[in-house]
């Protein structure tokens, strides 16, 4: 899949660049936006802020309570805890935070779900993680989407979405994939036509973009792959929180 | 039970001194820390740290998951979010985090698994958080123990842990009650004395004291109780947050 998007290995160098080995937290963070020259989106007062993608972002919440703001309903991801650093900040301004991530989910299961899982919530800001899956059971075989497959269902999605809520804010985030017990370097440089295409949709939908394989990258500077992540797929407990305060940074509160 | 405590009366003039309201959270918990007056309690490398007490603590916690820093083991609670800040930070420094909370626990529950689940453990740093319900249950009428029972168990409990470790840092949470489903105004002033015991305790066992009451009586004014605890006794997701933050104001990382 070599060469098939112009400008891929343009951006690979980009978001690869990260020179200074980072000890404390903001700087790991700053260096990885820096690079990735994110949109700074704003949550207003009454936001429903809805949370949607595979396993990473399901992270075992809790299928019985579909209340906003509720602790199990959340799970324990990255979703949870920029929630729980939203709703803390922001006591007073009645914020509405949803999340409806789905295991094992692609673009095209989203797609199937879109209507009750997303539109019919309403959200002012929509915060979208998928492509990981995508890649890997197309590799083991369980899949025929290529990455073809995934631009057009993930902008043919993400149009949807605009058409009904203009105004709607978007986020999207960054597939990742790390040296991990589910990963081997052969996916590598196939894996990067995901990260590719999902920055390309945040510019083409102005959504801000969560540059997460380029924070794990410089994360892994301060302690091994297996540390973050134990099957490079899903984050383990410190990895849940780097991806949240790299979310954070890309919003500011009312 | 007035009068029953030399300082009661003056300490909780003191904690409840916040006269600004705050709208930051930062000026929030200094103003609670800066009447507290804490302890700072430095963290180690390859530190093992037990956070015990009720069901504040529990939080959920997957009890068939028994390893460190294991996401469903902390369950989602303050425990959960202090360890995940930490370990995010820390990543490099071999940081154990342990839950041992368990619903329900008065003190003389602690004792009676303090053996396997806190002293066999190790730790280097014991955070406790106990009070409510010996408080609650005793109010219900389902328990005996008294004020007195309270501080007597709890010293007792402290002198085991210091004289089989004479170098572990304490941590002492105060207790907590807001007005919510399980708490009325008729709890107050008695279920100051456990605050107070609290207090006291931390100043004998030269323990740093995370003062939850004031750092939530700030909160309130921010949004209202029921927006911290339905209850008045657990925490919601914002109020679990908040205390952790309160919790890692105590400590520095290494």
């Amino acid at each position: 899949m070599k060469n098939q998007y112009q400008g891929r290995r343009k951006f690979i160098q980009k978001v690869a660049v990260g020179t200074m080995a980072s000890l404390s937290f903001p700087s790991i963070i700053s260096n990885a936006f820096a690079a990735a020259k994110p949109k700074k989106i704003v949550i207003e007062k009454n936001s429903i802020i809805l949370f949607q993608g595979d396993s990473i972002t399901d992270a075992s919440r809790d299928r019985n309570s579909m209340r906003p703001n509720d602790t199990g309903a959340l799970g324990t991801g990255y979703a949870h805890f920029a929630a729980a650093d939203i709703l803390q900040q922001a006591a007073d301004k009645n914020i509405k935070i949803i999340n409806r991530g789905v295991s094992g989910n692609k673009v095209y299961q989203l797609a199937e779900r879109w209507q009750q899982d997303a539109l019919d919530l309403n959200p002012g800001v929509l915060s979208v993680l998928v492509g990981v899956n995508d890649y890997w059971h197309l590799r083991r075989g369980t899949y025929k989407g290529t990455i073809r497959t995934y631009r057009d269902d993930y902008k043919a999605l993400l149009q949807k979405t605009k058409d009904k809520f203009p105004d709607i804010k978007l986020i999207i985030g960054e597939p990742f994939a790390l040296p991990g017990s589910a990963v081997s370097k052969t996916w590598f440089p196939d894996f990067h036509e995901y990260r590719y295409v999902a920055s390309e949709l945040a510019v083409e939908f102005q959504a801000a973009f969560i540059p997460y394989q380029s924070v794990f990258d410089e994360a892994i500077k301060r302690a091994p792959e297996g540390y973050w992540s134990a099957d490079g797929v899903h984050p383990l407990l410190p990895g849940a929180r780097l991806m949240s305060l790299a979310w954070l940074e890309a919003v500011k509160l009312p």
